[in-house]
C-alpha cells in the first residue's frame, strides 16, 4: 500500500494511522461538522521529513492538512477524507538571538513558549492571541494571528523577518533572514504569512523580538449603553496609542463574573480595559487621559491601577470571556473588523441581527483595532435555533463587509468563512488569489478547500 | 500607428512623445548605461487612465517600465527602447484620516508631501529614506523602501494598509484597506510592496500613520578606529532602541565638512549620529546611555544636544553624504545589509576590497538595523578605474551574501543589481519568483528586465 513507502521514508513512530489517534486529528477549535478522516497523521521533526512528506503526496496526489496546535477557530486544520495532517507539534526547537534580538524557531512551538524563551533574554515576542498559551508559533504565521497588543504592537506579520517553507513539490525555500530591511527579490516572506497553508508548509520562522515590554497602567470602565463605550473608544485612540484597548459586552461581562467574581459591574452595558505601557511615569499619565476619556464619555464607573497583577486579571478576565460564554453552549466565533470609525454601527447592527434571529450573541472585541468577536451561542440538539444561528453567523459578516470590513480580523478565513471571502474581495482579488494559488500548488494537494 | 490608438483613448497631453522630453525620462539616478529611449511616457492622472495603458501595452505586447520620481538607485526605472515609460507624476491627491490614523495617497506624491499632510493632522508618515524630499510614495512601495527612523519604525511594507493595484491585464484590484486587522486571503498587499513594478502599477496607497514623533535627543561621537565605531552600535542597540543610529567613515565626514562646514572631527576614522526619540526625559536618559556606549567603546569625541534644531543639523548632515562624496566622481552606489554582528565584518571587508581594487569607497550606513551604504567613485574617462570600480561594486555584493546579508536592503535590485540575486537567494527561489512572475504578467510586459 502506498501509505507503507512514506512510512519507510520517515523516522519510527512518525506515521500515525491508530483510528483514535486519527479522530482526535478530525478538528480543530472550530469543530468543523464537514470535517473528514484522514488516512494518517505524519508528525515530522525536520524540515527534511516535511519535504519527504510532500513529495510523497504529490506523487501519489494525497491532499496534506497542515496543522499546528489544533487551535484554530476557522476550520483551517480540517481533516480531509483520504488525507495527510501534516502536525508540526513536535517541531519544537528555538535559538534566540539577543544581539540581532531575533528568534529561529521551528513552527510547532507554543507561542507562550516563543514569549518564554524571548523573557529568558529580556526580550519580548508581543503578537498575543487569546489563545497563546496552546496556539502554536508555525499557525500564527499561517493565519497572521493577533492578539491584544496589536492595537500598538502590530499582527504577526511585523515580526517575520524570515521564513523556511516546504513547497507543494517538497522543495525547501529560505525567505528573508535575520535582516531588519531586505528589499531583494519579491516580499515573498510576507506572501506565506496567512496563507492558511494553502501555498506551503512553514518548516522554521525568524522571529523580530523587542525590549522587554515596560510596566503597564490599567484602566477598567464601565458603560451603561454601546454608544458611551464605543465613543470612549474613539476617544482614547484619537488622544493616544494604547498598549491595549479590549471591550466586552453584558452578556460577555457577567459570563466572566459568574466564573471569576471578580466584581465587574454585572449592570453595564459595556466595558473596556485599556492599557498603557509607556516608559516610566507616562504610563500612569495616559492611564489618566483614558480615565477621562471614558469619564467624558459617560461611563458610570471608571477604575485605574498601577498594580501590575490586578493590570493582568482585568487582561486575564477578558481572555477568559470566550470560555466563559461558551458555557451557556456551543459558540460558532465570529472575527469581523471595521475601520474604528464604524465600530458602533458594527455592534448595533450585530444586535439587530441577534434579536431578528432570536440568538443570543455576545460580543467581545480588540476594540482599539476595530477587532470583534461576536459569539453566537446555539444548541445543536435544536435544529431550529441552529438554523438561525448559522443565518446569523452570515449576517454578521454581509454586515461587516458592508461596513468596509473584514470577516476576519485575525483567524484566517479556513474553510467555515470562505463562502464570503469572494464578497469581501470581489472576483477579481478571487482570480488573482487562484492564479498563485495554481502557480505554487499546480496539483492542488496543500490545503484543499481552505481559503479558495 | 498604434501609438495613436492610445493616444486616443487617454486625455490630452497624457501622451509625451517629444525626443527630449522622451530623454529625460531615460533613466532614475542609477544611470543606468544600458538605458534604452522609450517610444512615449505615459503620465496618468486616473487609475483608469493607469489600466487604458496597460490593456493597449497587452494588446500589441509593449513593454511597460512605471516610474515614480525617477529617483531609484538601482535602475528599476531604466526606459527600454521601443517601451513605455508610465510616470505616475501627477498622480498627485491625498487624503488624510485622523479618526484611523490612516492617509489614502496616489502614488506619485513625493514621500515629504505625505509626511506634510500628516502633519496637518498631528500625525507621521514615518519611513525617511534620505530622498524623502524628492522620492515618490508610490516608488517607496514598490522597492519597499527604508530610511533612517527604520532602524525603531521598520519599512514602508510596515506602513502600507492597502493597495490599488493595476495588473497586466488592466484589470483593477484593491486589496486590503484602512483597517489593523485583515486575515481574509492571501496577503496580497504584502506581495506588490517590494515588486519593482514587475508584477503591477500601484495606483494608490492606505497608509497606516502614527502620532507626531516626539522631540528627539541626539548623540554624536567621533571615533579614531572602525572596530571602536562598530563596538559602540553594538553596545547601544543592545541596551535601547535608538530612533535612529547612523555611521559616517572618514571619506564621508571630510566630504561633508567640505561643503557644511559643521565643525566635524576630519582626524576620525568614524562618526556616529544617533537620536532618541523616548518621551519626555527618557529622550536625554538614553542619549546619555548612548554616549555612554559611545565613550566605553573608545570614542575621541562625543556630544550630546536635546536642541531640536541642531540635532536635525547632524541628521542634515549625514543625509547630504551621498552627494557630498559625489562631488568627487560618479558613485556606483551599494546598499547592502548584514545581520548587525557582520557589521563590522562587512566594513572592514569593504576596506579590503577598496585597496584591493584601488578604488575610492567610502562607507556611510543605518548602522542599527545593519544596512550600508558603500559608496564607490569612479572616472568615467578612465577606462580601467572604471572596471575596477565595477569589479568592487560585485565584490561588495558578494561580500555581503557570504556574511548572510543581502544586497539591497531598501533601494531594490532593479536592473544594476539583478545579477546577483540568484546568488544571494539561491536557485529555488528564483524558480518561485519566476512562477509568481509568470502567473501575474504571462506577457512579461511589466518592467522586464528589472528583479528577473
Amino acid at each position: 500500500m502506498q501509505l507503507n513507502d512514506l512510512i519507510d521514508h520517515l523516522p519510527a513512530g512518525a506515521v500515525l494511522t491508530d483510528p483514535d489517534l486519527l479522530a482526535s486529528y478530525r478538528q480543530d477549535r472550530a469543530l468543523d461538522p464537514d470535517a473528514g478522516t484522514a488516512l494518517a497523521v505524519v508528525r515530522p521533526r525536520t524540515t527534511a521529513d516535511v519535504a519527504t512528506t510532500l513529495r510523497w503526496a504529490g506523487a501519489h496526489g494525497v491532499p496534506v492538512v497542515p496543522r499546528g496546535a489544533g487551535s484554530g477557530l476557522s476550520g483551517g486544520a480540517t481533516a480531509l477524507d483520504g488525507g495527510i495532517v501534516l502536525s508540526t507539534e513536535l517541531m519544537r526547537d528555538i535559538a534566540v538571538d539577543p544581539v540581532t534580538r531575533t528568534a529561529v524557531v521551528q513552527p510547532g512551538l507554543f507561542n507562550a513558549e516563543v514569549k518564554q524563551a524571548a523573557a529568558a533574554h529580556g526580550l519580548w515576542y508581543p503578537p498575543d492571541p487569546s489563545s497563546f498559551e496552546f496556539c502554536s508559533i508555525g499557525g500564527n504565521a499561517a493565519t497572521n494571528a493577533g492578539g491584544l497588543c496589536c492595537v500598538k504592537y502590530g499582527v504577526t506579520t511585523d515580526y517575520i523577518l524570515g521564513l523556511e517553507v516546504v513547497l507543494a513539490d517538497g522543495c525547501v525555500v529560505r525567505l528573508g533572514g535575520p535582516r531588519l530591511k531586505d528589499s531583494a527579490g519579491l516580499s515573498l516572506t510576507k506572501l506565506f504569512v496567512g496563507s492558511e497553508g494553502a501555498l506551503g508548509v512553514i518548516s522554521e520562522l525568524t522571529l523580530r523580538l523587542l525590549p522587554a515590554q515596560p510596566p503597564q497602567s490599567t484602566v477598567v470602565a464601565s458603560f451603561a449603553t454601546l454608544p458611551a463605550a464605543t465613543d470612549a473608544i474613539l476617544a482614547i485612540t484619537g488622544a493616544l496609542r494604547p498598549s491595549m484597548l479590549e471591550f466586552m459586552d453584558d452578556i460577555a461581562i457577567n459570563a466572566v463574573e459568574d466564573e471569576m467574581r471578580m466584581g465587574l459591574d454585572r449592570s453595564a452595558a459595556a466595558m473596556l480595559v485599556a492599557r498603557s505601557d509607556a516608559p516610566g511615569a507616562f504610563a500612569a499619565e495616559e492611564a489618566a487621559v483614558m480615565a477621562q476619556a471614558c469619564e467624558r464619555a459617560g461611563a458610570t464607573e471608571v477604575f485605574t491601577t498601577d498594580d501590575q497583577d490586578e493590570g493582568e486579571a482585568f487582561t486575564a478576565a477578558r481572555r477568559f470571556a470566550i470560555p466563559a460564554v461558551e458555557r451557556k453552549g456551543p459558540l460558532l466565533l465570529e472575527d469581523v473588523g471595521v475601520p474604528l470609525p464604524r465600530l458602533a454601527d458594527l455592534v448595533t447592527g450585530i444586535a439587530d441581527i441577534a434579536r431578528r434571529r432570536d440568538v443570543l450573541v455576545s460580543v467581545i472585541a480588540h476594540a482599539g483595532d476595530g477587532n470583534t468577536h461576536p459569539l453566537i451561542v446555539h444548541d445543536p440538539a435544536d435544529a431550529d435555533n441552529t438554523a438561525r444561528a448559522h443565518q446569523a453567523f452570515g449576517e454578521i459578516m454581509d454586515l461587516a463587509i458592508s461596513l468596509g470590513g473584514t470577516i476576519t480580523g485575525e483567524h484566517g478565513v479556513g474553510r467555515l468563512k470562505k463562502a464570503w471571502l469572494p464578497d469581501q474581495v470581489g472576483p477579481d482579488v478571487m482570480a488573482l488569489t487562484r492564479r498563485i494559488k495554481d502557480a505554487l500548488d499546480p496539483l492542488g494537494i496543500l490545503n484543499p478547500g481552505a481559503v479558495l
